[in-house]
């Protein structure tokens, strides 16, 4: 339905299923993953390294069907596709904000990873807390939703 | 270069040229938008109005050339893209958080824009403090570079 930004790496992760990966990455901070970025786009890395958190953009290409309403991973009521970060978006694209450990060359280590083991990436944003942390913004409907494992079947 | 994802809306802001446009939302907090979210999709907007603050992911359909090493708006020395969130870069893709004030069907009247009139939207996700809220992250070589008027003639 959509089409695809071309990747510029590889995200490698201990999650190799749906089951395996943690709902958001805040709720497994200990998930260490890899941040593999293809060799031809290792210059535009300068100076990351000056950066504790980087946001990552990335292909949900696991995705199942779309659906405009569903219930979520973490309510069972349904929500609206643009009030939850469930993977199965028109635009297929998510967004995760991880801590960067170490980098050596064109491969990042990172913490707090959220997604499953070979995922495309298709950008990297440097967080700026100016521009990214509002911590008196509201949880919205998920308020009262804490962890919980994903319920069976659900896609 | 790089394809790009199928709109889902568009942005309608203040700003009609790239001298107009603030750097970031958070330099011109008083900047209101309109995002105008196709009807098609509107279902998709369910419950969005239990959240405070909302991430849009959009395109940069106006800029120039992408280079991986270039000088940013608010530094003279060049930075690695992927550590800067020029608008000039291989996804295409740009990311800002903003504070939505009300919804209308389809319409969603926002502040701190900082993007171009009749930019192409491509996703909207709640921002979630949990998720999403990193006060204590560094940033990096931006920490001493303040607000500042863009450089003449730089794209």
């Amino acid at each position: 339905m959509h089409s695809k930004s071309t990747p510029i790496g590889v995200i490698h992760s201990p999650y190799r299923t749906k089951e395996d990966a943690p709902i958001q990455g805040i709720f497994s901070p200990g998930g260490l993953g890899r941040v593999e970025v293809f060799s031809a786009y290792t210059e535009g890395l300068k100076d990351i390294e000056t950066f504790s958190h980087l946001i990552l953009l990335y292909q949900f290409d696991r995705a199942g069907e779309i659906k405009l309403v569903r219930p979520t991973f973490l309510d069972d009521e349904p929500h609206g596709i643009f009030a939850s970060r469930h993977p199965c978006r028109p635009s297929g694209i998510g967004l995760t904000v991880v801590k960067l450990l170490r980098r050596s060359k064109n491969i990042l280590e990172v913490g707090g990873i959220d997604v499953l083991d070979g995922t495309p990436l298709i950008d990297i944003k440097p967080y700026v807390p100016r521009f990214d942390s509002f911590p008196e913004a509201t949880e919205g409907w998920l308020a009262s939703k804490g962890k919980r494992y994903k319920p069976p079947g659900r896609e």
